[in-house]
């Protein structure tokens, strides 16, 4: 940035707002005030939504046919600049609307100034706002279903995979590893419904509510709804202009997906240290270190984690930004698409590499079932086998407790306790105590909907195929 | 607190989980432990969940019909003890569980201790705590509507009403006050719609996970499900006993709708303010000052508008808390109660604070209208005016420019321009101009669908009117 | 909450701004609007900072002796009665300030009526907050400082115990238990820093400032600030009374201080695990599962590290509270006393909790070792031996790689290769190799400032004893 | 991002931890991970203090003179190659430390690969980013003191312009326009308190704690803190490479520096309505509207109201980022740039703005007394005149009441009432009281530290002219 003065800009008719206007913007402020750094990314948005306006002008009579076509004919070949990189982006214009409708007037001259009949950068900007997420939300909901499906296949594969399973990060009782990626699913399923939920909340159009109260244009707002793909309009200017609801909600979307991929990531964080040493990573998903090159870090998913901070930062900068805002349009929403902007590319990339990283996650089923078999990690089934003979819950949970406390005693697990030991403490204890004991025979007793036997999981992954959009 | 240690404690066999431990809890360590003094307001769905499971368990055939109802028996009378406010909640029993369990065995005797067989406080408390929220959005819901329709009714009593309607909070173009008042209705309606989208996700059953794995025992989830209402239940146990999506979608949602009423308030504030004397708010919404006795304060405004900032921080507190948490149930999620507590009963008492303001709120109609005619706010339409006379939208925003700055220079308005001075700025220009500079004119020239004009208010009003559920 | 109208308030003359109304505030707006609740936490305070102001009005004519007098013994009798549990606390009266100042006049009569010459509630809440807020950051010093002894005896206890140095949850180099805990203090003494800056930036005086103004009373704002134990005065009254940075301060101050919590503690959670099985942590911070009897769950860590999300959500709820509002006094203030109350107690109380858990921390050195010994922790010490030999620090590592690969391959340890296969892979290597492979010399040759050796732990310690204020 | 492989990376020698993996990194996973697009804004401060480890190196014995010439020299022509932009930065490098050691390798050779003797990327990026927060805390100091400047400029200047002082933004009290920037000026110098605070902490060295235990080399770690301007070392080589506490703080200061423009943003917003009518704020720091020509939009105000939303967000990116994280180093903390970047860059530019803004400010000196005229602003003086002529403070509140009542009945204000009227209301009242209901009456009489009587204004002035450094 720059403090020099630009007289010329007062001057140049390109100011789209300067008539009334005596002294010079000085270079700094309009670098600073300028956001066509950021919102050029929504050009391709802002031009569709120019054509279906100018599409719409013409319908109702605004417009030639001639006048129609110049214009169309126009925004194409800058659609065509752009994705060329052939377009030159003045600060100067301020922003891509701008930006875009001023080479539109260089190119097809003054019928390029019919243009912007009818409505107002209010309205426009809220538009292409509108269109950019939605195509984003388009591009993640994509990913995560693929996510989805790798993780369903995953759990498939490895449906009566023995693991730990953890309270407190305590073994309490095992799982398989299939279980657990379901729980994985569970979470990405929500994401999934809110994530549509917030796309029909945003998928409403704006365009038509001009500056902040409607136009005195006789215009058509279904007929450019439809051609841009809208589900419904926008039913009050006012708010139409101001509402950055869209954005917040789906930042708060964002954050919850990024919450779940971080509490992910923080297992397999975990899983991958020499201590749980309960999965393998693929080599592409970590690095090394430059100075232990024994290490192979898990990098991918502690960026995942690291991650999940900044959208929660992005959410709090919206809600921030809008809150005690007046009706209508205030130049402080200008800040809203930073954050959108960062928000959408970061789940979205991180959705990209847990695709990459979950098809291609390996459990090492050894060492997880070692785990699960320390702890007395069968506690409760012996005190759900003592309830099954009559002793109360609470009552059969005292006597596991002393159970526990003896094997900690003799430095054995439950199961290697003797059936004399066993039964001094509950008579009602028989040799049949000793199959309730085994891993095998803990997880497939828990064959309820939600429970973590084998075959159990089988079944929950068919029924989410199923269920699977 | 106090930090004596209570031997004692350590020997009570209502410790339900101490027979392991050696060593006193001390009694510091209890206080800050224990959660009793907060989700004891979760007491009554606590009960009702535990009748569901009771019932389930004789219909399974773990429980025999006496059992059954000795224990639905106890549960009640206990119901009804806690709401004469008689029961003695103990620190010492750590939450609203053991709370009313220990309290079941000494009203019942043994056969309370069989309560427990299949499930465990950690789907015990995402039962109860899925519960107390479905209720909280229910009654918030409730407001919500009646909110709206006060917002209905005063939008179609003031769809006449002139006001200027303000961007950058300068004034721009005249909108009606209905109109206004229907920004906020829209702003309402996505709230609502987001409610309920968070009660589907929260009215899903978690009761039947147990610890983390389900249980061993035949249990039958739908009828549990039935039985308390809920529209499904949750697949997988290790997801259920940690999930706390439904409590930050919650609070996402809270954060946005005190986000709005956050904006009416800061609107209600400046309306009320001496310069722009808009409304008069009715006396019992206000206080005085204790040094200024003239002072009337916006005070419950103000408020609501505050209490916008404890949401967004409880909020951000249920975000960071579920940060990074590998599965399933941690400690850390105790956390999670205060904050939505404080949400919903903040939302709840902003909109009941609401629905009492709204409609014995009185605009100033003649202050308003003046503040509309000032500041050229028909500019817009003079150029609207230009552009059906054939001037190219950006040629005829230039003229209007000119109009605007030989105004200012004689002092006065656009409509006291002379015929000769408008069409020596634009030939153009005929006598029949002047109809679209009056304030009516403007307002009722935008009548498209999400318009300004009176008439298009009511008519927005109607059809709100019939989609409201 | 009840919305009955309470024809009885509006014409009673405890209502001290009732003057000029002519509707009741209904009760519940009442409700909605009091702030007794919760502020009359601040009761000690409010009679104290009246008390000083009492004494000064004397001081400046405006009070006789014998007003004075009657009015600083009334005072003392109800701070006695608050301390006692005997005054009764009324919504109706609004705040503390109205309680207190209602029960003096009913206790001294007209005199009583007196004491609020010169002031406002405006600067004496803010006088109040700014006294709460000292004593509470007074208390937490002082256990921060004791928590800082605690680690500096353990770090010293165990200054020469060996465990994994960790980067990414990999084991990287061997550290020293002691090292580990010294890195804690600096975390600790960091926020110990922080919090004397904002006890600095606390403790001025905003009385004086009346409503926003000063007042025409020839007040002495140097007495009062001395009686009180303020630093000095608030400069402009304007911002005196709408200043709430010091509370914003000491919530962001709150807010790294329980991250770092947040950080041991899940450190605490991770080496309590079976998995990693470093520590031992006192039966008395732990509970267990009431159906996991075998469980012992790090309660007291993992209710720490989720209260750190709460203290977050302080500052963010403080932030932005304070966010847009103009000068001077809002009543949105009223919403800055409970997060900042919550701040402060819970700090105080996770570090009483932190004071008692520290000292009690029992590291397993054996199994720390063993942990150190795997996972080639000591090829850095390689690659610099190899640098001493004279080959270039990228080179050496590649040759460690390779070394390490080698290792891997044949299933041993780095020191466990012979001297044949090492000057295989660079010629530069003698036998004097395996010194620096061991775990002791690793650990040793790190005796720069800030390293990890014994000795050079030792001396930190001292250090750090000899900076301890 | 492109998902091809990159199979040429995996073979690259300049992969520097490359030597272990047998897999490519792909494409979009070397993009995903890779910092240097933003990590590359610290290459100045990466190359400084490479050379003063270089120099370090020499003088402890490690490196040579000719070694330590060419590292040196080599150094600081790519520092020349990177201010002429003619460094090709390689995302295949990862980030700024690799490229420019890559780059120095092909500039010096052999020798370059020495200059990474006894550090670790984990030390050197800590110290960069201290050294950068530095810098960018030095240059905001500047602003801020300038900023200062010009606040007590503009407030000696007005220091008798009467406006209107609020409370609930309902006039209260006369106040000068001189004292009201007095407050902003408090602020503020709160906020250089804090920022020369958070620099102390900042400017600690890190540099010497290697990856995470410190190195077996001799290095002289005050040497390097000398060189580089630092004020003390890290001591602790643990915390030293994983504390980010600088970077939190320095984002809590600006964040609250933020919510105070945010603050005085506002009030210029509201100032600049038509309804305040109170400023006028210089054309280079407003835009119009592409639609109303007449609209004159405050937009750097707001933009820079707006802003502060995006600061706070990233403090609590930053609080995100660092909860729960084991020591010492973690790959999440690559998130740590872009938050701090932002909030430097944000604060910087916003400062600049008003920098340029508060000079040009002109009151409008008419438009505010009448405002302050209007509402009964001299109640209070009222009031004290009653307690000085002996009635008790609440009686005179509760007369002043009745006035005030009185007043509004018969359309006046209270200087307009007669004697005979407001003598009926308490016969304390003598004919001196009209004195004390002007407006310059009320301003001067409240003349103590911190009042807004104009000669008070100018002492402060003064007196904070003294105090600036």
């Amino acid at each position: 940035m720059t403090n020099d003065s630009s007289e010329k800009s007062a001057n140049d008719p390109s100011r789209m707002w300067g008539g009334r206007f005596s002294e010079a913007t000085d270079a700094f402020v309009q670098e600073f005030t300028a956001s066509v750094n950021f919102d050029k990314r929504m050009a391709s948005q802002d031009i569709r939504g120019s054509i279906a306006h100018a599409n719409m002008l013409h319908s109702v009579g605004v417009l030639s046919a001639a006048e129609r076509d110049a214009i169309v004919d126009g925004l194409q070949r800058i659609d065509g600049q752009i994705q060329a990189g052939e377009l030159l982006w003045q600060v100067a214009l301020e922003d891509v609307h701008m930006n875009v409708e001023s080479r539109l007037i260089e190119l097809i001259g003054d019928v390029g100034k019919k243009l912007h009949t009818g409505r107002s950068r209010n309205d426009q900007v809220a538009t292409d706002l509108r269109l950019f997420l939605r195509e984003g939300i388009d591009a993640i909901d994509v990913l995560m279903r693929e996510l989805q499906t790798a993780l369903l296949d995953q759990a498939e594969r490895h449906h009566a995979v023995i693991m730990p399973g953890f309270t407190h990060l305590q073994s309490a009782q095992p799982v398989t590893f299939g279980h657990h990626l379901l729980a994985w699913f569970e979470m990405l399923s929500r994401d999934r419904e809110r994530l549509a939920d917030a796309r029909a909340r945003t998928n409403r159009l704006p365009l038509g509510s001009a500056a902040l109260a409607g136009t005195t244009f006789p215009i058509d707002r279904e007929m450019v709804a439809a051609e841009l793909g809208f589900d419904g309009l926008c039913h009050n200017s006012l708010d139409a202009v101001s509402d950055r609801d869209f954005a917040i909600e789906f930042c708060a979307v964002a954050s919850l997906a990024m919450n779940h991929f971080s509490r992910w990531c923080e297992e397999l964080v975990l899983w991958s240290s020499q201590q749980f040493d309960f999965v393998d990573l693929p080599d592409r998903f970590c690095t090394g270190s430059s100075i232990m090159p024994q290490k192979k870090n898990p990098d991918v998913p502690e960026l995942i984690r690291g991650k999940s901070g900044r959208v929660t930062g992005d959410l709090v900068a919206l809600l921030t930004l809008m809150k005690s805002q007046p009706l209508a349009y205030n130049k402080d929403n200008q800040e809203d698409k930073e954050p959108l902007f960062d928000a959408v590319a970061t789940l979205h990339d991180c959705l990209t590499a847990l695709c990459g990283l979950i098809p291609a996650l390996e459990p090492k089923a050894a060492s997880m079932r070692q785990a699960a078999g320390a702890g007395f990690a069968t506690a409760t089934d012996l005190a759900d086998y003592l309830v099954r003979r009559g002793v109360a819950f609470r009552d059969a949970h005292h006597i596991v407790g002393q159970s526990v406390a003896l094997a900690l005693d003799k430095g054995v697990d439950l199961h290697e306790l003797s059936l004399d030991e066993l039964s001094g403490l509950c008579q009602a204890i028989g040799d049949d105590v000793f199959d309730v004991l085994t891993l095998e025979g803990s997880v497939s007793a828990r064959a309820h909907v939600g429970g973590t036997a084998p075959d159990t999981v089988r079944t929950a992954v068919r029924r989410a195929r199923e269920r699977l959009t």
